[in-house]
């Protein structure tokens, strides 16, 4: 028996039936498109009639150094006369021409890497028929023009800009614009010349035989297989090179034949909202690219209703069919010839975020799909799109585009530009102004400015820098490091190339790509509420294991987090509230005092505020746990840069020598004594590497006192919200431990004064005591850290960059780019978990903590535990929780569930 | 059967039965001082005979609540019948009164921490008594005052204050420096008082019965276990408190019973040089405390030859029965009473390293101990003695400690200060002089200098400061962060305190100890050759598994590790070349231009001298392997400092505006672009934490030219050696790996350009690939990694600091020390290696290495590949060798012998 080499669109079952049914492996036969071709048909849907030649044969092909295998040829020619049949036209007659269409498809999708010729069976006889049919020459020698064209091209490897310069000058000569304004009697003189250029360039006569140009087109399209393209495109994409391609021959059908054609495209449901309804547009008497090209209005799908009743209801009909069969909502393409309503593709439509969610939801409702499939179906990106406004496609088309920077906050703000944070702080206090801040780079004492404005642009600063934390931690949307700019802060002004604005002028920052507008652009606010949202959020979380909490530092963000989701908070931070402009003085001379006394009045004068932000977390979280995380940072972080300073003192040094009178000289000699002292307290505190230096529980193990304060503040507030009424389930925890004795000194500091307190108030209140990871050495010895740590939060920020040597603001703004560019690293290991080498620390971390203390808990607090890839990590993992800004909870929720779904699968 | 609570010195032989023979046991139920007194005895050593009350008891007392335990005091009075009958006196009698010393001596040596009561036996009587029997007044009521006094003290609680003010009080009276020099009738007078003390302070009369005394002496010492003193020391040698003490009475012997009477101290070998003789010191009519006092000039042990000979011939037989039995050198004391020798203690003597070094190995060649015991006799740190030039104790003594600093690179050294190193190298070769560089800090610019001079001082910097490591680097003495020191660079002036050194005057720094003296100290050099350490390092180097190799830059250094043994190069840092005075412009020219072709010049420019290096280092270590490292350290540290830099333009910014012509103007002008233009390219390299930031195999990957040029100067040394006819072993080893894929491309650039090589010199050199694991993750994808390294080398230090989260510089200069002097760690790990944290990964490493790779070659270098403990932690590992500076290699090779013996054991 001779292999069956070809299965016309009919022939779908014996394809299956000769794989055993397995449809992966009809896809690999036939190819994606070969395969979904007949599977339309096999619906009843009307699909031109055709045939496909297998994968196998053009294996076959190309290991006979091309020649077709035996029996190939016969059995395409078999079901031309088959398609004949169907189409009652015949191949290569010109009284009544079957055109046909020879196009590759693969197993797995190569947009535009393989090769395609159209409108193969004309020649010059065939064409004056096709005249004679229509009564429309151009439409016929336009197709005539275009077989020899992409044949040329294609087929015989001529360059098409030979081509093309004839048409350019036969439109010069007409003085029109497209190719369409030409005339037939142009179109004709156009086929003699392209004739003449095949003739010249491939040394060939272009084949008048219909035959012939199906073989040699076949012949093209595997040979395409194993184009310079297609091999970089299959080593880019990791599709294996011993494939093959399928060839798919289908009847041409016209949309163009007159007022009875029309072409379009639709979508089974609508793709920016998701409602349930056909929409789409079309042309009549169209060719398919003209709908996509622009070039004439089209008409909305629901016009054909009236324009042609029965083929709407045909399509509608189609359409849902569709749907039912893909089990999702679907982008098609159609053509109507001469009445006959005609499906060329068939694929899962792009939707918008918002479309992704309720289609997933009302198609779980309508039983198509499963909710966990409905889960599934929607990214958990694509919630971000429901916490931020946006840009809409249109408003951002008409503003142009002035700078690119780090898309580190995603939204979109719009306001008038400030250049200082007290500028924009009374611009939107008293004159109600929207205002986008716009600094070189942000400080703690920006922060005002930063939270008064709509959003965030700097000039410099990478995706750790404080602008993008505070921006993310705020949700505020922000642009950093575009470095195009030039700012000027004196003259106000800010450059880009010769584009100049003013402070007071409107720009649009888009934190989603990273893009600077000129100018005030129209936002829209999607809506967390969404009822679709809120369901498919409902069902997710019923099916996740992971738990999700929120960092967060401040009461507001707490409330925050806690709409969205969160079941506790994973970090508070508890140095941001340091930083606060009416703290920081006071946290200042706490750091720089020599004197004991005056340390511990410093650090006394603090508590107030540190209880006062503990209650209002244990208010809004009531009832949930809350870990508070002691102080963490270098110390020189809340005091003036080195740099700053010494600049300053240069400055101060030129004016005295410049200064004219004494008490000039005088007064200069004061401030430079001034600014020296504290230079030198910041220059004594100053580390080669302070990553890697004074910061975490070395300074609660150096300045005890410190310790004894924020645990007195966390448990007076414990004590004052529990007396409320409400209920405070605080867990205090230790960052930086990297040797299990550190832990058990702050927890003795920690017990005596907690003790202390709920005995003078009077209240027991439960409480955990736990640490973060994230110095490898604690990773290591967790069997030894859970003898006194009762939960562990991987801090994996830090544990990244310990465990990689890499400083993240070093490595980002320098080699660690080039690694991502040249693959070295197949990921950024501080976007998504180095699995192999920090997941290994941290799997080792879980096992032994557990083998001491079986129940303790683990999570991840840090910006992997917003990232999908990362969470579905942590969930392998076995951590209980993942904990990311209140603005990623429902990415984390949705996360969370999907890693869930797929372990089970 | 009642328990025995008692046994006297001839009852060993029952002690050891009662405890199966378990000597272990012994010691402790008698005490390590009562089972020695009782061995002793058993060897026919004179011992004055005596009982031990068993720690049993004391355990049985203080469970009591201070209650004897049945029996033990008719025991005990029992055992004083024995003493009675074999000295032939009697206690409490005062014509022949026996007297007795009652003292605590526990399982484990606790000096000094509990109690001690001499001459019990003593009242009026019995004083009188000892009058008529020595016809000495003074020995008897000396001795009487003694034992009212300590007795008051520690049995009744007395404080010493009243005893010593009446003593001082007749003193001041008799116009007398010592009561000694206090006549016989004060003493008398002085014993009415003290009694007077007794009855006023404790409320009680003195106890004039000897047996209530000796009662009253034993429950002090009982008590005495439980101190607060005698606790506080348990807890911090980690002594168990339930060993409870044992306590020995013993009889009296007097060695001031005038001409017939000595008493003194000996070795039983030389303990300066080793030498096998009896050496020591002693007294004629003198109580032993005068001895040790030295208020009185002490005759050599070798007159006792001549004065009573018979009795040193007695003690010479003694002193060797004991060496003999205990196989160690012994030191002893001795007391003869009345011509009767009488051994009063042995123990281990102590030696300095020459004397343990020669002891040892006699001792062994003696047959009194194994060669495995010899080996473990010498402590390795000891071997440094033999590197280094040594300042004599009488050479110390002599001068003036006039600062302290870290000892960060032993030995002595002396000679006139020198502010800069172009001064000390003039110095040292046109005038010949010695010199010792004082710098406030040292820089690579400074190496000639430091090399020139016989040792280096600095103010500040720690113990991986430049100056240390290049000092140990070189085996030069160095002391560094000495910050008394005040360095007046512009004065030629040090100032401590008031006192000024000035350039050119006399210091001496000892670098073992980390003093500095002013003035010339007399240094002795000790002998490397010396044929004692030949032959137990010959021996040691039998017994050890693991091998030895040294981190060595340049050919000298090469030429000395193979001469203290080194088996390899374990380390080249190849980078250590870049720093040479005339080498720095050309790679400064590599960092800073932005033209690949220039860059590509000054790259070609080093090969040469990196040929030279590694040819020379191939030479010396002829058939040893070499690994040579490629460059490692960020590339700002071969580029001025950013401070220095924006100092320099701070002055010259000042300079200009004070500036009077036009000429001036400009030239500052010029100057000042010139160095702003060098800032802008330091600034550009500068990274927050530069540890983690842009350095090892992150340069390789970033300029492959470099890699390429020092992988071509490899082989084109190794081609150059082999061509001589030298064996050339090169291992080519990457630093700073993270990721698998760092080592693969790195591999590849190697692999091309070293076929190329070896290709134009038509030279085979067989070479080995590897890698530093020193960045956590590579420790843990180690199984990755071995795919493509051949070998792997930990650099502990890096390791330690990157596991630990710890930069050693910043640490140790600060929180590192508290937590040392805090216990929270238990030891440095940048001097010890961390076993739990950093070693846990190591063994995770070589584990997963060998799974892919079983013949992997493993070691370390780096600091901790010459530390004992971290040496023994790398044998349990099992590494192949270890890899040490020079200087350590003998250190390295004992301690691998040791680790390797205890392992058997």
């Amino acid at each position: 028996m001779t292999t069956k080499w070809v299965y016309t669109l009919d022939e779908l079952d014996e394809a299956e039936a000769a794989v055993d049914g397995d449809w992966d492996r009809v896809r690999g036969l036939l190819g994606g498109k070969g395969a979904n071709l007949g599977e339309m048909n096999r619906l009843g849907v009307p699909v031109p009639p055709g045939f496909t030649i297998t994968t196998e044969a053009c294996n076959g092909y190309l290991a006979a150094g091309g020649q077709f295998p035996q029996g190939l040829w016969e059995q395409a020619l078999a079901a031309l006369r088959t398609m004949e049949e169907k189409t009652g036209k015949k191949f290569g007659d010109p009284s009544n021409p079957l055109l046909v269409s020879c196009r590759s498809g693969a197993k797995f999708s190569m947009p535009g890497m393989m090769d395609t010729v159209l409108d193969i069976g004309l020649n010059d006889q065939v064409t004056e028929g096709m005249i004679k049919l229509t009564g429309n020459e151009h439409f016929a020698f336009d197709s005539y023009r275009r077989l020899i064209q992409m044949f040329g091209t294609v087929v015989l490897g001529v360059r098409d800009e030979p081509f093309e310069d004839v048409l350019a000058s036969y439109r010069d000569r007409r003085g029109v614009r497209t190719d369409a304004d030409l005339t037939g009697d142009d179109l004709r003189s156009i086929v003699g010349e392209f004739k003449e250029i095949v003739r010249r360039h491939a040394r060939i006569e272009f084949p008048s035989d219909a035959e012939e140009q199906l073989r040699m087109a076949t012949q093209a399209v595997f040979d395409s297989w194993n184009g310079k393209r297609a091999r970089n495109y299959r080593d880019a994409a990791h599709i294996a090179h011993d494939l093959g391609t399928g060839v798919n021959v289908v009847t041409m059908v016209y949309g163009n034949l007159g007022e009875g054609s029309v072409t379009g495209v639709a979508m089974s449901r609508n793709a920016t909202t998701g409602e349930n309804a056909l929409e789409g547009d079309y042309l009549t008497n169209a060719q398919g690219e003209d709908v996509v090209a622009g070039t004439r209005p089209t008409k909305p799908l629901q016009q054909l209703k009236t324009e042609m009743r029965e083929i709407y209801i045909q399509f509608e009909g189609i359409a849902r069919r569709l749907e039912r069969h893909y089990r999702d909502m679907q982008d098609m393409e159609f053509t109507v010839e001469r009445g006959k309503l005609w499906i060329l593709q068939t694929r899962t439509g792009k939707r918008t975020a918002q479309a992704a969610v309720r289609i997933a939801v009302e198609l779980a409702d309508e039983g198509l799909i499963s909710r966990e499939e409905a889960v599934l179906r929607v990214e958990p990106e694509q919630i971000e799109f429901f916490l931020h406004p946006q840009f809409s496609r249109e408003a951002k088309a008409g503003h142009k585009v002035i700078a690119h920077g780090l898309n580190v906050s995603p939204g979109a703000a719009t306001g008038v530009v400030a250049f200082d944070p007290d500028l924009a702080e009374r611009w939107v206090k008293e004159s109600k102004r929207d205002v986008v801040l716009v600094r070189p780079e942000t400080k703690p004492d920006d922060v005002h400015g930063m939270l008064a404005a709509k959003g965030t642009l700097t000039s410099s600063g990478g995706r750790t820098s404080h602008a993008a934390l505070v921006a993310r931690q705020f949700g505020k949307p922000a642009v950093v490091g575009a470095s195009e700019l030039s700012i000027d802060l004196v003259a106000r002004v800010m450059t880009v190339g010769d584009i100049e604005v003013h402070e007071g002028e409107w720009i649009s920052i888009d934190g989603t790509t990273g893009e600077v507008f000129i100018g005030k652009l129209d936002t829209v606010v999607p809506d967390m509420d969404d009822e679709s949202l809120a369901r498919l959020m409902g069902w997710a979380d019923g099916f996740r294991r992971l738990g999700v909490r929120a960092n967060a530092d401040y009461p507001a963000d707490a409330v925050r987090a806690r709409k969205y989701g969160a079941e506790g908070i994973g970090l508070c931070r508890t140095e941001h509230m340091f930083f606060e402009p009416e703290r920081l003085p006071t946290v200042q001379r706490m750091i720089t005092t020599q004197i004991l006394a005056e340390r511990r009045e410093a650090v006394e004068a603090l508590l107030p505020f540190q209880r006062e932000d503990f209650a209002g977390l244990f208010r809004a979280m009531d009832g949930l746990p809350v870990i508070i995380r002691l102080i963490d940072p270098p110390l020189h972080e809340f005091l003036p840069g080195f740099e700053e300073l010494t600049r300053e003192l240069t400055d101060l040094q030129i004016r005295v020598t410049n200064a004219r009178t004494l008490e000039k000289v005088e007064e200069i000699t004061a401030k430079i004594s001034e600014t020296q002292a504290m230079l030198d307290k910041v220059g004594a505190l100053r580390e080669s590497n302070p990553m890697l230096g004074l910061r975490g529980v070395r300074l609660g193990i150096l300045i005890p006192e410190l310790t004894r304060m924020q645990v007195r503040a966390i448990f007076e507030a414990a004590c004052e919200v529990t007396s409320e009424g409400g209920k405070a389930v605080p867990e205090i925890m230790i960052p930086l431990t990297s040797h299990v004795n550190e832990l058990r000194r702050q927890r003795e500091v920690l017990e005596v004064e907690a003790r202390k307190v709920m005995a003078e108030r009077g209240i027991e209140v439960k409480y955990q005591f736990g640490t973060m990871i994230e110095v490898p050495r604690a990773a290591l010895t967790a069997d030894q850290i859970a003898e006194y740590a009762e939960f562990l939060s991987f801090g994996t920020n830090d544990l990244t960059q310990m465990t990689f040597a890499m400083s993240r603001d070093d490595a980002e703004a320098g080699f660690l780019m080039r690694y991502l560019a040249d693959g070295i690293l197949p990921a950024n290991p501080f976007a998504t978990l180095d699995e192999d080498g920090v997941g290994k620390l941290m799997r080792l971390a879980v096992s032994q903590a557990r083998k001491t203390r079986p129940d303790i808990e683990t999570g991840v607090c840090g910006e992997h535990g917003g990232d999908p890839a990362s969470i579905a990590i942590c969930d392998r993992l076995g951590l209980d929780y993942v904990s990311c800004s209140p603005y990623r909870v429902p990415v984390a929720r949705l996360s969370a569930a999907h890693s869930a779904l797929r372990s089970k699968s």
